[in-house]
């Protein structure tokens, strides 16, 4: 069954899983466990995560995608007159369908640069609240939400993150960091943020399975042991709990060994650098600087409309009435003769 | 690696998934198809859901859970001002940790007899709202929530479901039915109701997949087309949208392919109805008359620990101080060995 | 303007203000002070409010009726995974429209005997839910509503309060009690509860002003200082903080000043005793043993229908097809006249 | 009782209500009417208004203050799935604590010039959501919200609400005003926009009585009726149900009678511009222009100490860091010695 004729980079969620996954699902099959992530291969999950980030107290629960993920984490973190500062990029400010506010939390939006805001920005946000004489009829900032890498494919330094790490710490708010692509952001080259280092300046964050090679699957983690009570119950009542949890934890379990992980966002990066280098070098012009898995590429619509006949691209936005973003992304998946593919239809077209 | 010692009638969602559903994934991993349950898969698994309810008009969306899918259907269904009516005993009132309020709405709860409500208590219910003179300061009951098979592995028969219906009809109030476990109510030799009359009398109603089968996954019916307009957003808004639907509608399509979940519900009522003679035969006491894949057998608290060294069985509540009801769950997975092995344990013991 | 032409016991919220309020509003209408409850007349009240109670440190906000006051503070009081408890004749349970659930909190519904809930019924209650196994997919007890008088008019005795709050203590539950009648309460012959130990057994209650005397308005009292941060944003939020905060601060001034509140109370009780008396001796059914200012009469419909052309009543619940019980209320505001005048009415009826 | 010692322009809530409001609520104390809104002065009430906007078939409905008309009425306007367009300045963006939030809905702003929004910006917005390939997993708008008067004093011209209408209608979309100090822009000179403009151009707006001589109250009026089913019963449920309604409706009647709500405006306007005259005269640099009840004065931080000592004005925002803007607010209730009072402080500073 041929589901889809032409090449695809329209985005990393086109296929199932890794087959190492698939393979673990199938040997694991038939054996009984108990429900609602209680079971082994969870805890075995679990204890790799913590290992791997350095936080042996850490909890973490595992979550079936990212907008639940973000929604019931930023609800649990958040006091009820509290909200979350966000980049107006932000998934959640944008591509959320209103989850967050749906929960009763205003996002609160900063500008951004290329998906990114940064420490003095916040900074001066925090503080004209806090000297704001009306503050006490505003939405009190309670949170910060960054992704890495961001929607527009970018990452957070080490010096960035720390420096807004620090403003949160300095005004006793909490950082939350969306990882829905953190594979391909941990095994960028121009990346310097390890895992520890995000267990380490953040107060929660999730692990992205979805868009890393899982069939679906978050693992959010938060260092500091018990940081909200009862939370097993916040994610039942918001319809978030796995009655076989086992089948998220395995497949974190499986991403946790043998260095899957960082692997699976090694073999994306590579392709995109390829495809980066070469679509440059024939004069396509890129939209934001972006080094992980995401290219964003702006063509004229007549292009557009050409190339698309031959290859699936997704829509980002319209900087102009002629002239569109769109994005190209790899995954796990991504074959050598996927890129071949795509190359020789974007240098034809050229 | 052996993940769970001893023998476990604990519940129906201990294994994986049903083997067909892994083959598929497997056969199907790498083809590249669009997200959100836009796929081939979905579509060819929705098209076999309205065919088997003879509903060819119907909107089908795949939920990860049934908490999740009660509480965003539910919610969809009501406006602002009203409530859902349920049994007392029902999922929405008692395990699903208060998810139906966190949506802001009330579970109007009625007296049940063995986890069903009768259409007389539900019809004087709502003419008491009706007639109260103070109905504008009170929850308006705008939906009937039941739930076949119920909690207590009790079914409705096709009178009792088309009086139900017809209050609802009378009154413009719409019925939801959970069929969490709907596969074994359909395979039971005391049902009779079909799918087929489901999909005519109810409003909206949801086929279980979870619980029969899949490794997660339940598929929620409403049989008139758009009848909860821009109902992806809302699946969206409340995190209950999978990016990779494929994996959900795959399974579905699996499970509607070759008559799987009819035959999955079948062995597993065969299963029961084995255990069930031969308990009954040496004296155990089924404290309700339950005619699906759950007994609920009485037992005093001494000989509970005996057994429970040797069988896993599931809580279920207290009569007194010193008894307990224990549920034993069969399921597609229960093997001709796991009962024998069973019947061996319980039989010495009494 | 005669806006009502015949005699009217339907409530206890017919009339505007007692005219000491009406007075002190004249006085100090072109007087300037801060909004939003930060001004002199609040503050004057909130420290005699805080000397009746002998709670020095109490936290006390103005709210604007009884149903925001029990949305705004059960709301504040509870976790999101928490519940609050309450008869299911309690207000909150039957007439405030579902409010405590629009703000995402399930109201777990226990028997009432007359309005009352127990002491052991509810030990038996959480109890249930600390043993339960599945408990940590349930709702969680919370918090404990009651109040003082009931719905039904009657009164919780020393006794009984010192046990309920016992039983939250032993549970670290809070309590909360609605007093919208409590003028009405401290003044029966009946009652042992002072306002000193309901602030000394209670978390939070409200001192009911809508029904007492005021225009509108209820005083909220916390008696441990900063008990629920940030309330006055949790206020505005709820579209409950009023900008001209004095109006409210000022009435409540009125009433905790030579001691009115309780006088008001007084007036009140000696009327429906003079009615419970004279209507028993003519041979009148009280539904209810109500020492309060509600009487509640049981009357065939026939007779009703004579009565309603003369002197209104309100509705209250039909025991059977051919009776209803009625509701007879005094207030500050029953005057000698109007007693004569319905005494005449029903004696003549009877 | 000296309750604020120095001379205060800091709102338009400073003082109680117009001496006319007291006396009709003194005359009419004693008689007894229905609860709830369903008595005679809450008819007349909406009666007078009904004619006043030219729609004979309205609903209104009277709420206590401004927050929470807001988030009721938007609440009941918005579907789940859509929001509400505002500008970034406007109040439920900014001062309202996130009420429209807490009630599940996204605020989604755009950038304001003076307070106001303009219907290219609007239809350009609303249009690149339709546009957008995304837009399913993105916040529908669904509403439109104004104030008139803006929370800067501006006004919208008749030019400029008739094209905002025309966006809204042309997409569907409701309009909503804010009329928090309508009455100031009902008499500024420069406004050409009349209540029945409004109530022709606007899907629901209110009519402000806390800021315009009200002890408290604000009219929601909706054109066309039962265009929102049961709103007596989300009214209810959302705490805003007033059980003495006759005291909004009396307050109302009172505005609507005599032409009162119009003088009231004109009285404070007429203040307002001796003082912006004589202000600009001698130097002082007025922050925006706006032609109502509100004056916008940017004033060195030195300068604006030694001016508090003598007169309050509030504190609007800070421009840099040696500069505040401060609000100086006229009423009803200003009177011409504190206008001269006012001008002989301010002149001297100067």
């Amino acid at each position: 069954m041929n589901t889809r004729p032409k090449l695809s980079f329209a985005s990393d969620y086109l296929e199932g899983a890794h087959p190492r996954i698939l393979q673990r699902l199938a040997e694991t099959n038939m054996l009984k466990t108990a429900g609602y992530g209680l079971d082994e291969f969870s805890e075995a999950a679990r204890q790799k995560i913590r290992a791997a980030c350095q936080t042996p107290e850490a909890d973490v629960f595992f979550f079936m995608g990212g907008t639940q993920t973000n929604a019931v984490m930023i609800g649990a973190l958040l006091k009820p007159y509290q909200g979350v500062i966000a980049a107006d990029s932000g998934h959640i400010s944008l591509h959320e369908a209103g989850a967050i506010e749906a929960g009763g939390h205003k996002v609160l939006e900063l500008p951004h640069r290329f998906g990114k805001i940064n420490a003095e920005t916040l900074s001066a946000y925090i503080q004209s609240y806090w000297q704001d004489e009306n503050r006490e009829h505003m939405v009190m900032p309670g949170l910060v939400y960054i992704s890495q890498p961001t929607e527009y494919g970018t990452l957070y330094s080490l010096e960035e993150l720390t420096k807004i790490s620090e403003v949160c710490a300095a005004h006793h708010i909490a950082l939350y960091l969306d990882g829905a692509r953190l594979a391909y952001a941990l095994a960028s080259p121009a990346n310097n943020v390890s895992l520890i280092d995000i267990a380490r300046l953040c107060t929660t964050f999730y692990i992205g399975g979805t868009k890393c090679g899982t069939l679906f699957g978050e693992a959010a983690v938060i260092p500091q042991h018990n940081y909200i009570p009862h939370l097993f119950t916040i994610i039942k009542q918001r319809g978030a709990l796995l009655a076989k949890g086992r089948i998220a934890g395995l497949q974190f379990d499986t991403l946790f060994s043998d260095n899957l992980y960082f692997e699976i966002g090694r073999s994306a990066i590579e392709a995109t650098e390829i495809i980066s280098a070469r679509l440059q070098a024939c004069g396509y012009k890129l939209a934001y600087p972006s080094p992980t898995n995401q290219l964003f590429i702006e063509l004229e619509d007549a292009r557009l409309k050409e190339l698309s006949a031959q290859v699936e691209m997704s829509f980002w936005e319209k900087p102009d009435t002629s002239h569109t973003v769109v994005r190209l992304a790899t995954s796990w998946a991504t074959s050598a003769d996927d890129v071949a593919a795509l190359l020789k239809i974007m240098q034809a077209q050229h």
